[in-house]
């Protein structure tokens, strides 16, 4: 390893030794985050912002795609407003911000900076509906949210993070079910096929569910660590909130009803668990569908003659292909660059010398195999279109195995808490269905269901942890 | 004038009879905004908000063809990061909405919902800066900011709204300079070109400026009823935040130095500019370069045969090429979608009915000049793409001839307060520079000076109110 590789690498914690420590030495080094002077508040800085912008674009047009479109709704919602159903005041209440005054003066009614925005959008609905022909309501906003949260981690649990929120009105029970089942899909897809991040999609417990859900469905991510990761979630709310805010219409006979409610979101959070799928000790590696450079030219003893001036031709055939970048600076030896583009995680490295030049070709480096192999120069758009692809997939399948081999199936305790405590990952395991029990086994190990998948298997037929007939299998995990 | 046709032009109060309630109609009737349950905040519909993502993805295009990144910044700003910077502190404080308690607990120090990022972004500028190679700093920030209004208007003026704000840092004085030109330019072209909303630009006076700035320029619309729209600002904030903050690098010479500072910023407000220039009583007229759906097509008879299968097949073959939308509920008329369409201003209408089926034609309106044309069926893509051209330029011309109609010189104070009372719109006026003066005429007239425009004219010697000796040509005008 040479010197100033060395010396890189040393800056990141190996995660087998911190797997925290590797996680806050990876953010902060790679110019996606940094703590703000307001204690849980991060700034995203550009090299993570341009990760939730490609997300962002992606995920926009899947919802356009499937008839939604956007809005956007106030910050602040009236106290009153959020108290008027029950269990979601309640689950919310202890983690928003008050606003109490304006300018010099107090207000008459404290108004809360949005936790998630059912109240304030289910206020409107109810202005805005009227017959069965306004429905489905499709509607979506990407925003901010506050949740006052006592211990924070940049990107997976902060006071303040982005997010986009669908709400939806439905005419039937039936309609709302699809549609939460279709939006989790989209999740799905995105994590799949634009974060390479595998997920298992399934039904929270009664006990996990969304604060005013009637069912929320949830995506959950395996990290490097073995802790799951929530990643998306998707509710049926039936029809809770749209009796609170008497939300009516008049149906096809004539008679007045509720409609059908549902709300979904993800949010900057996926870039913590990007992160933590992908990333090594040596830092990020980024699926090339979301990484801000796709790939990088650095020119290696680039004032020999024609080097700079080769480097600056492939870039310009390349750039409107891709997301590129030439890394010309003066100041860092090649050496040095390869290793900071290593650690921030680009896909691809394209080097040229005088050698390279003379043979009339290129050295691509993938940052995930970490395998070389040279191109030449009338390929190179090619054949960095079929290695962005093929990264693309490879990280997908490490990310399955990685997943796969830290998944347990577990039929008795003494196992379940050994594996949580030595090996944590994924532990499929039957579920009596009482909360009582699964509050237990939280208390105990520190591992929650994750989710009822949709997948189920029958591993046996009572409960690893009371004996009880068991009829569902379950996710567990520690989570984030 | 048909039945139905007059009952949609009577919902809206003709401009000439009531200009504010001509815009509030307006707005209501066509899903841009809606009146949202805390005072002085709105809903931007989806109507409103797709023009937004519109003006949203070609600055940001214009962005980082500029070299600029974006970022994202915490909404809540300590009331000690407020206060460092004394002008800015005394301008912001009496209008910003105060954090006091995260959830049950109350707060040591008072957060304030984010007027504007200055404070809390130099604070991590004066983190992230050492050396003159990390400079320039260009970045910029798309959010929401609080502005506690006591009296709001959709678009023009609310508690909360959209906007971005680029914020940048620089070695030199007039590489700051140079920047704020920029980016003002970029505005205009952004005004001009996609929103063919012309604009006078300038720089404010000492008394106009914003607060902590060494200069602010400005870009100034003239709204359908004289009053002029502040529509976009630039500003050179020399090194006043740069010291409060305590910026400093080490310049080439390694003598620490802190750097000079610009910040800029749109906001929704545009689309309220949008909306009174290129207005009229029958309601929008939206220019294609931001218009949510830029053609609808609209089928005539569409029980007859054929003319539903023409009018998809139309669709599906513009679609790719243009924002389309095709109308064909059953439950309205065809003239009723007219007027719909015309109301919510769709750039054009394509009709297509029985007798254009038999003859291979459609029928194409304008929305700006309320023509009409017949068109083949096989010319139609062409024939669109060269019509919302030509909308969009002629939208830009109308809306100059407007201006210049409504733009008068002014040698003396007692026709300048005729015109302000009578015919209100731009004035061109010479100016002493004095800041009494200037506060006079607004104490009088209720006009301020918007700007000290790039392009000046030599109109006389002397101000019109005070007779002392005047080098410069201002703009005066009452302003939203
Ligand atoms: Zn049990
Ligand atoms: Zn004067």
């Amino acid at each position: 390893m040479a010197k100033n590789q060395k010396q890189f690498v040393e800056e990141i914690t190996p995660m087998e030794v911190d797997f925290a420590q590797w996680y806050t030495d990876v953010i902060k080094k790679t110019d996606l985050v940094d703590y703000s002077p307001v204690k849980g508040f991060m700034v995203i800085k550009h090299y993570g912002y341009a990760i939730w912008e490609n997300i962002q674009a992606y995920m926009d047009r899947r919802f356009k795609e499937t008839g939604h479109k956007n809005m956007y709704f106030p910050l602040l919602i009236p106290e009153s407003l959020l108290q008027k159903e029950a269990e979601h005041v309640e689950g919310f209440a202890p983690e928003v911000a008050w606003v109490t005054h304006g300018g010099d003066e107090e207000l008459a009614e404290r108004l809360c900076v949005r936790p998630t925005s059912e109240t304030i959008i289910c206020s409107m609905y109810a202005k805005w509906l009227s017959s069965y022909r306004d429905l489905p309501f499709l509607y979506n906003q990407w925003c901010n949210v506050v949740r006052w949260e006592k211990s924070t981690r940049p990107f997976l649990r902060t006071s303040e993070f982005l997010w986009q929120e669908g709400h939806t009105l439905h005419e039937t029970y039936d309609e709302a079910q699809e549609e939460t089942l279709k939006m989790l899909n989209v999740y799905r897809e995105t994590a799949e096929n634009l974060l390479a991040m595998p997920v298992v999609v399934g039904r929270k417990t009664d006990r996990e569910k969304f604060a005013g859900a009637y069912a929320t469905y949830t995506m959950e991510a395996l990290m490097h660590d073995g802790k799951a990761l929530q990643a998306g979630t998707s509710h049926n709310l039936g029809q809770h909130f749209t009796k609170a805010f008497e939300i009516e219409y008049q149906d096809r006979e004539g008679k007045q009803q509720h409609p059908y409610h549902t709300s979904w979101g993800v949010s900057t959070r996926l870039i913590g668990g990007i992160i933590m799928v992908h990333g090594d000790n040596r830092g990020l590696s980024l699926p090339p569908g979301i990484a801000p450079i796709q790939a990088v030219i650095v020119p290696i003893a680039a004032h020999k003659g024609g080097v700079n001036e080769a480097a600056a031709k492939i870039f310009e055939e390349l750039k409107p292909a891709f997301r590129m970048e030439l890394d010309d600076r003066e100041q860092y030896s090649p050496g040095w660059k390869f290793n900071e583009w290593e650690m921030k995680g680009v896909p691809l490295r394209i080097e040229i010398g005088p050698r390279d030049l003379e043979q009339e070709q290129v050295v691509l480096f993938r940052r995930d195999t970490l395998e070389k192999e040279t191109c030449s120069l009338s390929q190179v758009k090619q054949r960095v279109g079929e290695l962005l692809e093929a990264i693309q997939k490879n990280l997908l399948e490490k990310a399955r195995e990685m997943r796969d081999q830290k998944t347990h199936v577990v039929h008795d305790e003494e196992t379940f808490k050994r594996i949580m405590k030595e090996t944590p990952g994924f532990v499929k395991a039957m579920w009596c269905g009482d909360e009582d029990c699964e509050e237990r086994v939280k208390a105990e190990t520190g591992a929650t269901i994750r989710c009822i998948p949709f997948e189920q298997e029958k591993l046996g037929d009572t409960c690893p942890f009371c004996a009880k007939p068991a009829e569902q299998m379950v996710y567990y995990a520690k989570a984030y």
